[in-house]
This record gives C-alpha cells, sequence and structure tokens, in this order.
C-alpha cells in the first residue's frame, strides 16, 4: 500500500510551507523528487534545500527522471503520452525504493489542484492497480505569490474571475462574462494577442523566490516591455515561470 | 507610519499557516482581531487561540467590534458603506492602540486576494491620509481545503477555472466558456438555480476544521440534500462556511 501525499511547497519560498506541509514531508518514508533537463537544475536544487531544511534526518531523497512533453506533438495526445511516461517513472521508483510501500511524498510547486498533474498521475498509478491513499497538503499558488508581491486583490467586489492559460487567450481571446483573467503556464507572451486599451497587467517571475521580478502598469505600456524582459531574465537564470493578471475597466 | 500586515491564516486550522505566517504574527506590535456578532464567536476564538500558538508572549492583542453590513440596503451601496465604517474601526482602533505607529498585523481568513475587503479598506485609510505600508502574506484558501479534501485538481487539463459567487451564479446562471466553476459566498443554495444535467459538485463546510463536512457527487442527488443539510450544521454549529466546485461534462 501506497501512501502517497501531493505537497504543496509555494513558489520556492521556504516560508510559503505550511505547517502540514512540514509535518507531511517529515512524517515521509521517501521523498520523490523530479530531475528535469540540465538548464532547470535550480528548480531541482530548490526541492532539495526544502528537503535538507525541513525533512527528517534519516527522512530518504531519491531523484527520478521526469520525461520530457513532446512540444512537436498535438497537444491533447502529447499531455496524455506525457502523463503516462511520468507514471511509469513514479512506478519504477516506487519499486526501487519503495517496495513494500509506505509513506511516499511528492513536493508539487504551487498547489496540487491547480494546473498540475500529479492528481492525474496518481489515478493513472491506480487504474493499473497500484493500491495507493492520495492525500492532499494546499500550497501557495504562484497567482497567490503575485497578488501578494503587488499588495492587489485577485477580484472586484463582488465580481468573478477566470483563471486560464496563454494558450487558451491566445486561441479564445478574452474570457467572456469576466473583467479579471489570471493567466498561467503562459511561455509566449499571449498577453500581446489582447487588444489593449482599458486593461491593466500585474506581472510576476520568479515568485516569492529571491530573483522575483514585478511589473504593473496598463498593459498597452507594460506589455511591450515584457516579452524583451523575459528574454533576459532566461538567459540570465537558465528558466523562467511567471504569471500575470490582467483586469479591464468594466464596460 | 502604519506597516500593516494582511495575514492570510487559511480556513482556521492551524497547520494551514505559512512560515511567513507565523513570522509576520511574531512581528507584531500589536495584532488587531475583529469581534463580530455573538453567534460566529468560535471564529473570534479560533483567532485568539491561532494568537495563542504562534505569537510571542508580549505581542499585544487587541479586540476592535466589527461593523455589520446592512442586509436590506442595495448590495453594492452597503458594501461600499460597510468598509467606509470598517476603516472608521480599523482608524479608531489605531489610535487607540498604536499611537505612535508600528507594525499592525490582521489575520485574513484564506487569503487576502479572493473575496476579503481588508485591502480596499486599507486603501481607504491611505486615501484618509493615514501614513501606510500595505504588505500581504498570502495564506490557503477555502477553495484550496475544498480540492486538497476532495484530492481533486482545480481544473482540468488545459482547461480554465471561474471563480465566482453565489449572489452572480443565481443572478447570471452558469458562467460563459468554462467547465468548471468554484463558488464562494454563497449562503442560500444558489447551486439550485442550476440545471443539474451532467454536472458533478463538491462541497465543503468548515473546510480544514475539526468539524469539517463533505459532500460528492452529481448535482442532481447531491444538490436537494444540502440544503437541510445546511440547515442542520448551522443550527448545531451556530454558523457555516461553505463552499463548492461545479463541474459539466464538456459539450
Amino acid at each position: 500500500m501506497i501512501d502517497l501525499h501531493l505537497i504543496g511547497i509555494g513558489t520556492g519560498n521556504p516560508d510559503h510551507l505550511t505547517r502540514a506541509a512540514e509535518r507531511a514531508m517529515q512524517a515521509a518514508d521517501l521523498i520523490l523528487l523530479p530531475r528535469k533537463r540540465a538548464d532547470t537544475t535550480d528548480l531541482l536544487d530548490l526541492r532539495q534545500t526544502l528537503c535538507a531544511a525541513v525533512a527528517m534526518p534519516d527522512t530518504r531523497v531519491a531523484l527520478f527522471d521526469l520525461p520530457e512533453r513532446d512540444e512537436a506533438a498535438p497537444y491533447g495526445a502529447a499531455v496524455a503520452a506525457w502523463h503516462d511516461a511520468i507514471a511509469k517513472a513514479w512506478a519504477d521508483a516506487i519499486a526501487t525504493h519503495l517496495p513494500q510501500g509506505g509513506r511516499l511524498a511528492l513536493l508539487v510547486w504551487g498547489d496540487p489542484s491547480l494546473y498540475d498533474s500529479s492528481l492525474r498521475i496518481a489515478q493513472r498509478l491506480g487504474d493499473d492497480g497500484m493500491a495507493m491513499r492520495v492525500s492532499v497538503v494546499p500550497g501557495i499558488t504562484s497567482l497567490q505569490a503575485l497578488t501578494a508581491a503587488h499588495a492587489i486583490p485577485l477580484n472586484t467586489v463582488g465580481a468573478p474571475v477566470t483563471i486560464t492559460t496563454g494558450r487558451r487567450l491566445r486561441e479564445r481571446g478574452w474570457p467572456e462574462g469576466v473583467d479579471t483573467v489570471a493567466v498561467m503556464l503562459d511561455g509566449g507572451c499571449a498577453f500581446e494577442t489582447i487588444d489593449p486599451v482599458g486593461i491593466t497587467i500585474w506581472w510576476g517571475a520568479y515568485l516569492g523566490m529571491a530573483q522575483q521580478a514585478l511589473a504593473a502598469g496598463p498593459l498597452g505600456e507594460v506589455g511591450p516591455t515584457l516579452r524583451a524582459r523575459r528574454a533576459a531574465l532566461r538567459a540570465t537564470h537558465g528558466w523562467i515561470m511567471d504569471t500575470y493578471l490582467l483586469r479591464r475597466s468594466p464596460a
């Protein structure tokens, strides 16, 4: 029996950790950390730093190689194949490091509920017959780190908010029925495809980390500066993770 | 100068507190707690319990009477007047307890960014000429506690989510362009106004607390049970705070 704990760890700032997250890390028999391609090693380092700071001395930490998504394949099929491959990598790591079962912890950036695949991957292992119980420890999302850094509310009074992806914003345009849109997973500056009139952007990268970068203002003024800024930050740090909030004046 | 820290404390489970929240509470010169009407005293008790567990022995904790919103007045005007009254209550408490300025902490349920007025009230004090710097410490929202308790993702793969209020769902119906809707601030079972065909609900009350109550399943089956269940829980505990997620099968 695998007692799987998906632990939201926030955006890389150890101060984001909740007491529940710390306890779940300390109680784990094994913490599995993904190893990605070389240019994101400082994300692995961050997780390892968290483990060293929080886990008990005898907690085992093991690495597994995280498969990459096929960027060339159609999105839906590529994601499904990618999740299959990750499920196999988890199963192999469990067979190697926790063959008798026990408490397994995975550290998830942000919160396991928001644009993260861990719950779906765990579901695959269950579907494949692995005896598994899944628990989730919520964590601070990059969206919360963004609004905190700018000291702004996510919503206006009584009004709705749509959380979406860069891909979706690019393909479908501004979502209907809302004046506030939070955009995640945007590697391609999808805000450039939106008519900027009347829209304010609050942007942040490396939120909560030492290298945190922020920008805010009218989309027509701030938007055009962000492509170059993102490229420069990516060149400096080797990777970038950013998110932003768009708000338009009510019609 | 008032150095105001709005600290997200999660949904009442001390294990939701982040390290940053604990440190901000410990560093405060004064923690101000709102005193509401009698039937919600255990919410005040929860905050006082958190303070006792976390704050330093010499941190001062003071209570102020929280004005009530005029339920009879039109919503927009009532909210504005209510925020004005709360701003005055804060100003009075600051004049009494922190006349020379200093670090003031307010404990906010969930996260200060999401359906919370503290940022807007702080803005009013600034507009009225109080020298104030505002910092936000993010906290776990009831929505995150809900998805964690049910071990479900908020979004489906690559798809958007709209967060809205019970009032809005009732007045405008299902939001356009999304298959997942998170509903907050619903004191009136607005899910009853939605055609339940093809919709699943995940509901939770007192999330993260000892009295946590959960329900999940087809809206057509679970929905009709919730009005009576909410009433019974409210009768037992004197108050109720709940939230839910609705997801429809893609068209």
